[in-house]
């Protein structure tokens, strides 16, 4: 990537004072760039950085920054300049970073802003930060139904510079309900004397903005919208969420699905700030969970201890074995997750779920237990070969039922599928598993 | 969801062959909606709707749905009517049903279409299907730069229909090499006599047809731009990749890496359409791979036998020590290989990397450590809860440095880092991890 390249130089111009060649870096590299340098820059040269570069590239870059990052920069500054950063960035951009302030800090800096730029933000911080309220910007262009097209177009131009997008307006009743909403492209091609009541989309597609914000991605992704409107329970339009938005949603809630399906709370911070405290604190709690559920196998174990006792051949598999059924778990829940995630499956189709992993469990269990039979059985005789791969056949069964069925259960209950992970599915089947090996032991064993 | 609602009342309407209910629920239901519908109806109901709805609509509905299902229904649709909407489709989106066909289904339906769309369907099918030429669409506006602002608005008015996003128009030279770009808001803004070249963006960001399509998205994203030109190798502009696909490429990414991590292949098709065989083939590889991997352990079981023999106790928590092995390891990796996927952290990161894993492998152990020398010291004595404590301290460091390292080095070595997957850590924890537990027993109960 070029900002590899770029690094070192940028780290030479900050220690030579030269300020000359950061303002013609500046010219060249844009607001992702920068985004992408600056965290990889200690404290004291993003200091430096920030007295050279112009506010209205340090506003852009702020916005492209994760919000941690950005907060921690914007901490390291005097208010004053703090205070103007954050009014020259969006207000959405803004708000998620003064949620990473501690609450004195927030309000300090609250106090040296524009009285009406921090009322929006005040507005803005009243919604969770995961819900369309929170994530929305005031910054859209609302006109009367009765205005004609040019005078919309007018209008437009009046506020290119406030607006974060300019492709649509939406109409509003003297009570600010949301009655339409006009492309830009729609205004263009319309006669100028229209009134813009004529051309708009009636009753457009909205989001509350109590809604949680994957509903509202989900909306502007199935829609191709590029924009949003939020209302509130009154229907009153509040604010936008833009297309620049949705792929940040997304990323999000895939990094948490994935965290929570390898065994730990979402971090809800980026890595590269997370902290070894932070870091414990997510994972410790599962990890503890599955210590207790752990210890089951070893009760399992002990209450075996005689049948291990007389056929000590048995014992080597059963690594082997638990670790089949944690494998064939783990692969079965991560797709079922995914699968209802992106909201393809739901309980209603359980029946058919449960059939499909069945019979994959069983393919894949009979292939596996075959290689077992053979590999075991020569090298311990065939006895102990049959008690093995019929083992393998019964907990692949098992270990792909219980992946599939659990996830969908929980999504009924309104628990989020993906706290059921691979380590919780392994571990369920680790000590299931080693009852099925043992009772099969015990079977097959006396009987011959 | 409404869908839900809806289902009923759409196969009601179909079984009673009411065709004037479906056209009432046509003006009410947009192609998101029949998308969602569409994939739960019987092949006999999908074919009576679709002799119902009015073309316009199915090509809208068909472009929503994924390429798999879109394919399954213009196959049971007779060639002509099959050609005819594939014609009213984006191109990329019929582009990505064609890859679906089987070869000679596609060519009979290529020469039942307009020479002209097939045309184009053939350039598109050239690139692979997850390169940037493989989801760009031919449909842009392009205009030579001493067109006029009036003019350029003008072309734009005639193309509208045909154009996939009109917020764009770029400018090329009479060779079609990309030279800039100009917002449609920059357009309207503009005094009508100033030549296009004047207000264009020069060198506007741009990618290679044959680069990743994950790549496009990136810079989608990371520039907040609504399309993206797609060039060849000598800089002339073949198409563009617009926001709306954007979604889809996160969310084919994020599955894959899903997938991957859980120990499977990617399905490449949507779990619903998934058959039983696809699935055993995308996980059996993996399983008897582990499955190698997972004799490893009853070697070292074997070989550890008489040590086993003489203290029986320790036998009990073989599957709880290799367990925690795993969980951690899982959670490690699960959290770096995202952390990698977003381009948050590559190989120059190992050292600090490895030194916050080490630590919070240390933290962690440190309390699970306790908690086994606690739980097991109460139940069989001192000596086999020190055996069992300290085993999971180095265990958990052990399971934590691999997880660690390992998708760091393959993504150095140019490997998909995801192909580290929680079962390939928790298989090579699990052989370790019990060599680890034995020695360490050795080592403190042959010294008391």
């Amino acid at each position: 990537m070029a900002t590899d390249e770029l690094l070192p130089e940028v780290r030479a111009m900050i220690a030579q004072r030269q300020e000359r060649g950061i303002h013609g870096l500046a010219d060249r590299l844009g607001p992702a760039e920068w985004a992408d340098l600056v965290p990889r820059l200690d404290p004291a040269e993003v200091a430096v950085l920030f007295q050279w570069l112009p506010e209205s590239e340090l506003a852009e870059l702020l916005e492209e920054l994760d919000p941690v990052s950005a907060a921690g920069i914007l901490r390291s500054l005097s208010r004053a300049v703090a205070a103007d950063l954050l009014e020259a960035m969006d207000p959405d951009d803004a708000t998620d970073v003064f949620e990473e302030f501690p609450k004195a800090d927030a309000e300090q800096i609250l106090t040296a802003m524009e009285p009406e730029e921090a009322a929006e933000i005040r507005e803005l911080m009243a919604y969770p930060p995961d819900s369309a309220g929170g994530i929305m910007t005031p910054a859209f262009v609302a006109v009367p139904p009765d205005l004609r097209a040019d005078q919309a177009v007018t209008s437009l131009r009046q506020v290119a510079e406030e607006a974060e997008t300019l492709f649509y307006v939406y109409v509003i009743d003297p009570a600010e309900r949301l009655l339409g909403v006009l492309s830009l492209h729609n205004l263009v091609l319309t006669r100028p004397e229209t009134p813009v009541s004529q051309v708009m989309v009636r009753d457009p597609i909205r989001v509350r903005a109590d809604a949680d914000q994957e509903t509202a991605a989900r909306l502007l992704i199935d829609h191709n919208l590029l924009a949003l409107p939020v209302v509130d329970e009154e229907d009153r339009l509040l604010g936008i969420i833009t297309q620049d938005d949705v792929a940040d949603i997304l990323e999000e809630e895939a990094t948490e699905d994935i965290e929570r399906l390898g065994g730990s709370q979402p971090l809800d911070t980026p890595y590269r700030l997370a902290n070894v405290a932070l870091l414990v604190r997510r994972r410790l709690g599962w990890l503890l969970f599955l210590f207790v559920g752990g210890l089951l196998t070893s009760q399992v174990l002990t209450s075996f201890a005689d049948r291990l006792d007389r056929e000590a051949a048995l014992l080597a598999f059963i690594p082997l074995i638990i670790g089949i059924g944690g494998n064939v778990g783990s692969q079965t829940v991560t797709t079922l997750v995914r699968a209802i995630g992106v909201g393809e499956v739901d309980l209603r189709d359980l029946s058919w779920v449960l059939a499909k992993e069945m019979a994959v469990g069983l393919v894949v269990g009979l292939v596996m237990g075959l290689a077992g039979l053979v590999r075991v059985g020569l090298q311990d005789g065939v006895r102990i070969g049959l008690v093995v791969g019929s083992t393998i056949v019964c907990v692949t069964i098992w270990a792909a039922t219980v992946a599939a069925v659990l996830p969908l259960i929980l999504r009924r209950l309104g628990v989020d599928p993906a706290v059921v992970s691979a380590p919780l599915i392994t571990t369920l089947v680790d000590a299931t598993g080693l009852l099925i090996y043992l009772t099969i032991a015990g079977l097959l064993l006396t009987q011959v």
